[in-house]
């Protein structure tokens, strides 16, 4: 038996919101620096073939589309009131390695079938609606993260022109090859007063939504993460003639330090924390460990939450050290806030979510996106889409269907047309 | 103010034990393949240099001295009954790299300014004395350890002929050139019913004695080990994306594996278990580890505590693995059973220790000795002398004293004149 279909909306399109969506995402795939699979790079050959295919959809779709100086395909259905400010729905089409289809891309597309189902009825918007392809936001080729919507958001940082790729190639000669200087990019940044808010749809990258059986959710927040690298120093010694009570075992303190992050970090809601690198440096199988090191990050909807974690984990490790007889050495290896959702947006989001049948859902993401770079500038929110496989994400494996691309959709019309 | 005095034995000897024996591991550790610190692997010139270093102190001291086929070095201080048995009180002359100057050589010595004490008085004894510097206990040159004790205990497997050293030098051939061929090697073994026993002085290589404040112990077994090999694999993922709920950290799964190790191992004296190798394969400080893989090192003076211990090991991993949803696989990689020593001659130990005035402590030996190899052949006897420095060996910090020297001479003389 099909499951019910959601409550039409005011300005209820035909079925074929998802199915267009996933079609294009797959069409767009086909723009591959590999034969196999698909990896799309800042500004290699099949990342600009990408953003023309943008572009070209956007123009079809009715929107005024242009690729600015860094790269970002922006297609504008405009407000009747020139004066209007602007929504921006955006979202990166640059990928990983051996990226998965809809990382970034979801959103762009699902923005651009709604803009065009838009013109299509000639819906007029008391806002400019900017549909927006951010160029680069994984950071795979120069190491530059964000650097699509950095440069809208006027936070582009120049010292970023002087980061070489792996051949050598200096960003900024490569732009300056393209007649892109400092200042273009520079004159690509919007003003905050002239935006009305930001929003992006997103695979989920996760595998919440999967779990609670839902195809959407609003996100809370952009996690704020801290990371950092811990050096665990105890005494090697000689694994058959060293007593258990005699020892200072390295690898057992940093073991430990492990369980406390686990334990800490599932205490709160919104809030993980992960041990992804440990290691015995030069371990052998009969020498008591003098050294172990791991990597910590923590990651929180909230600050205060994140901060308060981390000191609890950091004021656990001292003690387990103290108890241990090894000593534990912590530093921080860079940190970025939280950055909160508008209110009106999420409750915007739930409004619709909510006259479709379903239950909305609120969790935070733990994953960056370009929406945090527009944290403190407008208001911003997030709708993510739920991940199949397990919420498996920067993988070939990486899915969306397209009924829930199709409810992403439908949401984000509805949102546009109820938005003040 | 002075310790008090040990009560002279029977023969006491002048007070000189300790510092000749001190003395001659000086002048032993002169020959090495390296110019700073110890390094006399086997068949090397230092080491052949050092044999010849022994057989010479050994004649002088009034010996029947030689160096047999595979290097042993072999002095005889004969009872005056032909047919008697034979007791053999050895260690290994070979090192490892950047050795310490008494693991092994402080048993030979000691054997050997004792047999130089018992010749000069003319003391008779029940029973021939072999004072054996084994050419191979460690194994550096050819992974062949306990290759002179195996010679000697007729236990050596000519397989090892076929090993090759670094440079790719056949232990076969080496032995060849010096006209030694596999007929050689096996008329090196004892017969079983010729041996009275077998007793070895050794330095403890661990922290026991020195945290007891004792200068020696009685060894009650050589520790059986068994080695395993862990890998956990668990669900890699997203570290901002995954709720703590939803993981299955296969590096937190391996700190509760290296936690239980170590309580278990905790609960029972005489045994000890390392996870001495931890790692996350190309691990990365935003990645949910999919992997870990450890190793186990569990030994215990009993072969029946040890095999209990792996077997409630392996239950809590499995446990562990079915609780976090992950999957554990262990691996043997090799096993020895453990060798008890003679309760005879533990008993003429003690009884020897405590006419010096000292408390008579037991303990096992977590490391592996010469002694193992004639478990079952013989009876076997140990006795342990305080290592300085924490208990470090393997290393130029390992220390003994002249004083814990003398008591050992003194021991083993008192021993060797009462053992029936």
């Amino acid at each position: 038996m099909p499951s019910p279909k959601p409550r039409a909306t005011e300005s209820a399109p035909p079925a074929g919101f998802g199915a267009k969506i996933l079609d294009m995402a797959r069409q767009l795939a086909r723009f591959s620096e590999t034969p196999d699979g698909l990896t799309c790079t800042y500004l290699s050959p099949a990342h600009k073939a990408a953003a023309a295919q943008l572009r070209d959809w956007m123009q079809a779709a009715g929107l005024a589309a242009r690729i600015d100086a860094v790269g970002n395909v922006v297609g504008r259905y405009p407000s009747a009131a020139p004066a209007a400010k602007t929504l921006i729905v955006g979202s990166h089409y640059d990928t990983v390695v051996n990226a998965g289809r809809f990382d970034g891309r979801l959103g762009i597309l699902t923005a651009l079938a709604v803009a065009e189902h838009l013109a299509g009825i000639g819906r007029p918007l008391p806002f400019h609606l900017d549909v927006i392809g951010f160029a680069e936001e994984e950071g795979v080729r120069f190491a530059a993260p964000y650097l699509g919507s950095n440069a809208i958001a006027g936070r582009f940082d120049v010292a970023v022109l002087q980061r070489s790729d792996k051949d050598g190639v200096k960003l900024g000669s490569l732009l300056q090859e393209q007649g892109v200087d400092r200042d273009a990019v520079k004159a690509l940044a919007r003003r905050p007063e002239t935006l009305r808010g930001y929003l992006e749809v997103h695979i989920e990258q996760g595998p919440v939504l999967l779990d609670k059986d839902l195809p959407v959710g609003i996100v809370t927040a952009i996690a704020g993460s801290a990371r950092f690298h811990i050096s665990v120093r105890g005494t090697a010694g000689h694994a058959g003639t060293v007593p258990m009570a005699l020892r200072h075992d390295a690898a057992a303190a940093a073991a430990e330090i492990v369980l406390a992050v686990e334990r800490r970090c599932s205490e709160t809601a919104n809030l993980v924390g992960t041990v992804g690198q440990l290691a015995v440096p030069h371990g052998l199988i009969n020498v008591i460990p003098g050294n172990c090191e791991l990597s910590l990050d923590v990651r929180a909807g909230d600050n205060t939450v994140r901060d308060g974690a981390i000191a609890e984990i950091v004021a656990a490790a001292q003690d387990i050290a103290a108890r241990r007889g090894v000593t534990v050495e912590i530093s921080a290896i860079g940190s970025h806030p939280a950055v909160p959702c508008s209110a009106a947006i999420q409750a915007a989001l739930a409004q619709a979510i909510a006259r479709t049948g379903i239950a909305p859902f609120h969790l935070a993401s733990g994953a960056g996106h370009d929406a945090a770079i527009f944290g403190g500038l407008t208001e911003v929110g997030m709708l993510f889409v739920r991940s199949g496989n397990g919420g498996v994400s920067h993988s070939p494996l990486e899915s969306v269907t397209a009924e829930d691309a199709d409810v992403a959709a439908r949401i984000l019309l509805d949102v546009l047309i109820n938005l003040s």
